[in-house]
């Protein structure tokens, strides 16, 4: 995993509440992936604060980072603007999160489950409270995420706006998402998942299935290539779905390497 | 009621809906007060639209009107912008409507009920499918809403930000309350209010009350004038919390003239 900013260890998103119960809150990490504009990174920055977040990670950011108009913007969010960190890919920037969720206007990908705001913010909320770092993707200004990026996701979060007029920029987004996350009721008693289910993290999921698509390829699977993308992603969104855990995913790989060394001797 | 744009009848906030259900709904209309920038009356615009709504109706905007800024930054919600009527005053801009909500950040008025968004977005919900016609107030860039104007609404409506950072602005407000007029389910099944208990359009009350005030002052009620505000607001808040209907507001214009007449001929 690759942090071009800081040794620090990865921000966690806390941020104290100042609601009156006193206590301190894990929140989920904003990940913008190659975002434009500054003042748009700082628009994000603010709408999270506004509602108690401050977890901010950068993809390539186009601008480079540290960004001017991006501190003027963010107008006081500088706890946010100050802890941002930059990767160089998206796989890098969620590398330590267990549940990641991409926001995009266009739930093409039909092969993730597609959630509402509504229905976004108490499952982050679930996650978090079992000890899940979880992480919401953002798509940059000009086309949003990339198919790509979205099948990094576990789930996609559709935010329901006025198909004749769809025209929410990054901020607004941001905003949305953040406003029900601080919304979601954290006084619910949730079924936390008991420990062992925990997924693993993104880095170790990626490794795993980085090692089925090389071995996939030595055996010709995706032949012919301009299926390739499509099966991948079907063949990725299974497993994702099926929420692995690090003890999995180990078996996992371990049932690949049984299998190809079996290939190899044929 | 001074229209400074338009002969047309009312704005009702109408606008074709495009998700399926073919049906065309009424919605709120949002009223902004004093606001400075054209580019953040741009914004409303474009939030509202956003979620469907198209109703939008300024109270002295600083730099005037049409504002090409506000045009710019609309960027395609020209539906919104070309039908936006102006007016000299809060009370003219809401005097055709039956519910107000004021939206602030700072719910100090607690005469009024105070909402959440979520909580406001049913409420409007209820009273449009009653026949109701419904507005949202909101302040300008500067200081928000004054005592004054939150006193002419039935409710307020707080966002929960985060009180160590409550920055939104007038277009991050107008979209969360947008977004959650979006969300509200209208296929609930709201106990409709009979239409005889439809409260008196806002110029009625408006002119109800002014009478009682006037009446009160004749007969030195309001002594000591530095008290008058407060005892006023309090009065005022009470018969707005009634939700008086027009015939009852009649009828509490005979009652004043009644006690009036008993008292000049005492």
């Amino acid at each position: 995993m690759t942090d071009k900013t800081t040794d620090k260890p990865s921000a966690t998103g806390r941020i104290p509440r100042r609601d009156g119960r006193g206590t301190l809150g894990a929140a989920p990490i904003f990940v913008l992936v190659e975002p434009q504009m500054g003042e748009n990174i700082g628009a994000c920055a603010r709408a999270m604060l506004n509602f108690g977040l401050s977890g901010l990670r950068l993809v390539n950011p186009r601008d480079g980072w540290p960004n001017e108009k991006a501190g003027a913007m963010a107008a006081g969010a500088t706890i946010v603007i100050d802890q941002t960190r930059v990767f160089d890919s998206t796989v890098d920037a969620i590398a330590d999160c267990q549940y990641v969720i991409a926001t995009t206007a266009r739930p093409r990908e039909a092969l993730l489950p597609v959630l509402t705001p509504n229905e976004a913010a108490p499952a982050l909320k679930k996650r978090i409270a079992g000890g899940e770092k979880c992480a919401v993707l953002f798509g940059g200004e000009r086309s949003g995420l990339s198919t790509k990026d979205v099948m990094h996701a576990d789930a996609i979060v559709s935010i329901p706006v006025n198909p004749a007029f769809a025209s929410l920029n990054l901020g607004q987004a941001a905003l949305l998402i953040a406003y029900e996350w601080a919304i979601a009721d954290d006084n619910e008693t949730f079924a936390v998942p008991e420990p062992e289910m925990i997924p693993a993290a993104k880095e170790n999921f990626e490794r795993f299935f980085a090692h089925l698509v090389k071995e996939l390829d030595e055996a010709r699977y995706f032949y012919p290539e301009d299926k390739r993308v499509n099966r991948q992603n079907k063949l990725k969104a299974a497993f994702q779905r099926a929420g692995l855990t690090e003890g999995e995913v180990r078996s996992l790989r371990g049932v690949i390497k049984a299998l190809v060394t079996k290939r190899k001797q044929d």
